[in-house]
């Protein structure tokens, strides 16, 4: 990549280009969750650069402002989250969910004249999302399909992965990965273990790939041996700008992730488990929630894993050593996080040799670049439109004769087909 | 304000226009304890940007030199303090507290050659003040009544604040907020509640300010409603460049700040409790030793309070939603150091908006330029002469039609009136 | 020293001056225990600015390559360390210890294509060195005195540095300082106790200093009072560009130091002490491994010393003030770092004084400055014929007609003198 691509690509702070394209999309901004409750604590919290606090009114309704109070810059996270708004603790102003001061003690008239930057927001898969982008342009809802499920089918969580977004997504579209360093715990996992097609996985180390460029974004169709007469597919979705849709492991539950940039050297990496027709067995939801499958341990009272750049991520050289595991460190995530940590939080884009596994890689960073040079040539973002977000991820054997391509349109872009999976 | 008056009033390095405003006065640097002994260990101190060390000779006599021994550049820190002066542990380099290099053992002829910066220090209120401008313009000793009194009618403390110094004194001058953060304090705490005075500020959130720029600075007179046919006068003064008196509360200890630059983002936060006419009471002394009132818990060998943004300025949201506390924060210091650390070590003064009652801040920080770029120009500074810093806060209740303006111009600057307070 | 000088010294990363120069030698790298066993963890390491990997392979060769995949720049840190080479745990790109891609798998005829930087390597005198400079330039193998020696012969160790190269450095060609910070360790410390000579440096603290420029870099020789007919010499070698040799004391083994650089602003101090002609007493082995002499106690698991920046070196002012240790500070090596890195990273040559007992630093200074403009002008460097590194330190009365300089150019270039030592 040329040095002014990837400027194009790693920024994304007010008034970037990439900034500017992602701010078209609503963002994911942190787990319903974490303001669970009407006038409860309000959360700092920092997107695409800029300083946030999130709170819930005493209506319940979600609020999503500037950080710091228009009249001296305290942080409102000081403040009283109190009868329809938060309260700055120094002199009493008080902003709703809209960013309006409604209260200005000293200067009651003064009031109206003062507005915080507030961004729209919605709930949806447990996740509140905020609109940050020119309010003539908002978006219709996302409708990802694990979006619109029912709460007990899904288990959504998010981790501080300390790099930019670009390096974080791109392990999510890089299926050769597997074979390698997640080799060894396909077994083992939990959510994993059950998979019949793990031994095309380990079997198979150099998956061929295709790629089509779809309305969402783009379908990776890597290509292993399966059986002798059928090869085994695992059909990756990358959907604009920043969702991956992983391929099923035989009867466990479907899964995604979502890189959302904090800053230009940090992200956070959402993570998503659903069975489109079923609540997830209480077995596999006990083992998500203590940090399995795609999913971490954390540092108590953070979304920072126990397991990070300042432990060298807790690697286990004797577990490596023998082939327990191939990196010698815990669990899908952390070993992608670890990879890409250890880049740096910028990886040095000079240096980095792609080969033609890497395709999808090149081809996403091709798309996006493409977008949103587009956008300031005032070229509407691709996949706004949430009809074309109802796609899946899939593991499937087909038979050698069979066009995957083919296959994969018709069978992955209307989620009224049966859940594939080998 | 504009982005070059920001500059001009947040900058305090050596050559630059507020720090050479600032150098013409009597700097506080430490507290006299801190260098109690002769010859005893000497402390590292950074002052408006210089890198600095405090100790005290065997004659007793205090030094303020340069940190780093003029040979090789190794700190002074490290150097043995014995018989008239600190000695560098390197190589034998020894200095007085006048900065003289008294022995250069390897070449004892080049001794008289060497000189590290020195400032002339005195001792006076529990603290070591050094004179760090030109020689020629060296004042009068400070005569702020709290310094003139004998020790026992006195507290001193001091704690490290992340903020610039501007962000820090403003809170000192902004009576409003006292309605505010501190509300449910004022009932409880040792060196507050016995002031009969504490309904007044609780029922009436919004004081009105009336100005007097005065030879020392600023009175700051802000009206509440008394009783039926009085007001309720809080006397607030402000004495150049950095001195703010807090209007007494009831019967206890009158109080005051002083607000020094450290460096540009962070300052010293100076406390100081004092009794005109009698000794301190021993419970409030103790309270006060435990870290009541304005004073602080520390985090144990240095003055970091044990509440500070590392640790979110301990906030217990239970306390906040239940009122015990408005902001949730103990302690009258922590809750203004709090919301002032919020902000960052430097205000976005950019964002800010300044309405009526802030109207102390704006003329202080108005006069504070003016005497800034009017130096440069050849104008002395204003409140050089001591006799103009015997001035007095007050909080008291006035008929309704009595002109306060008046009644603090006769009564405040002249120590000889009795202590006012409600 | 001008600025450009200053810069010219200071600065070692890649294309600088100085590191041009630091390149054309042998590099100590790290302890050859560091990467004991074939096929074991790999070590990240720092030096000259350049992020590398040391690792042995299957057949016990060690390599040093660059720290990152040459795919996506992965660390290969959390590589596999297998059969000939390292594997990257993300796509199991491998490199042997050359540097070279041995497999791809992926696209196997493309790993010819993809070569690390790598440096040759040898192991001599308990260290991994390395060479980092142009290949056709690379020289003889380094064969300083205790390098040449049987490993029972030797101790050696490092430590973190937290400042450049060559304030450290100038630490051990600086005589004039055992007097002072030294002082009173003397008579203590196990590896330096029984030496008659203590006494001789004790009593005359003014050192007077001759200097030879020779062709492995200076022979320094500090003369103080000896007994009534002579004088006491301690002859210190620098040798280019990083290695000092220290005068033994007494009947205690002989010491020496090295200072490379991590950075510009930290470098590995490394101590060696060793006996030419016998082993090492168990006694005085022991006391080095625990931390005695010139060696230093560790944060467990790590290079840094115990007493360091972020602990103010341990300083103890009660041993200070009772003169049982003149600095407070514990140990030789940390009595001077302490110095050193109380200049900071990178000391103040802007407000540094030389004086005549300077002469050794300040010619050394000029030698390397010359040495590395020479470079860019075609002159190849000094000392790189392993003959001329063969010299020794040494303590010595001498009586007092007797020319020193004469006496160390016969005895000290030579190893086959016996070893002088008081």
């Amino acid at each position: 990549m040329d040095k002014e691509t990837v400027e194009l690509l790693i920024r994304t702070g007010p008034g970037t280009r990439m900034g500017n394209l992602m701010r078209r999309y609503w963002v994911p901004v942190l787990l319903s969750s974490e303001i669970a409750e009407p006038d409860g604590a309000p959360v700092r919290v920092k997107i695409l650069g800029e300083r946030l606090l999130a709170f819930r009114d005493s209506s319940g309704r979600p609020g999503l402002i500037d950080e710091f109070c228009a009249h001296r810059g305290a942080s409102l996270f000081l403040g009283r989250n109190e009868e329809g708004g938060i309260r700055c603790s120094y002199h009493g102003w008080k902003y709703d969910v809209n960013g309006r001061c409604t209260e200005l003690p000293s200067v009651p008239a003064l009031a109206c004249k003062m507005k915080l930057t507030a961004y729209p927001c919605i709930e949806r898969g447990d996740i509140l999302w905020a609109y940050m982008g020119p309010s003539e342009k908002q978006p219709p809802l996302p409708e990802l399909e694990w979006c619109m499920l029912a709460p007990s089918h899904r288990y959504v969580s998010k981790r501080f992965q300390a790099t930019g977004w670009l390096q974080a997504m791109e392990g999510g579209i890089d299926t050769t990965h597997a074979s390698w360093v997640h080799r060894y715990e396909l077994d083992q996992d939990p959510m994993h273990r059950r998979a019949h097609a793990n031994k095309y996985i380990k079997a198979d180390r150099n998956a061929v790939f295709d790629l089509e460029e779809s309305p969402h974004g783009l379908t990776i169709l890597g290509r292993r041996n399966g059986e002798a007469d059928s090869h085994y597919w695992r059909v990756t979705q990358w959907i604009f700008p920043w969702f991956t849709l992983i391929p099923p492991f035989g009867p466990h539950a479907l899964g995604g992730h979502i890189w959302v940039p904090i800053d230009d050297e940090s992200c956070w990496a959402w993570s998503i488990n659903f069975l489109p027709d079923r609540p997830l067995p209480e077995e596999e939801l006990q083992a998500m929630k203590e940090g399995k499958g795609i999913h971490v341990k954390y540092v108590p009272g953070t979304f920072l894993p126990q397991a990070n750049p300042g432990n060298d991520w807790l690697i286990d050289r004797a577990a490596q050593k023998s082939l327990r595991s191939f990196s010698g460190v815990e669990g899908f995530s952390i070993q992608d996080a670890s990879l890409q940590e250890s880049m740096g939080p910028i990886q040095d884009y000079a240096k980095e040799h792609l080969v033609s596994t890497d395709k999808p890689i090149a081809m996403a960073r091709r798309m996006l670049a493409r977008a949103a040079r587009a956008l300031e040539e005032g070229v509407e973002p691709p996949a706004l439109d949430p009809v074309v977000q109802r796609v899946r991820a899939a593991s499937v054997l087909l038979d050698r004769g069979v066009k995957a391509e083919d296959w994969a349109r018709a069978a992955l872009c209307t989620l009224e087909t049966p859940v594939f999976s080998v």
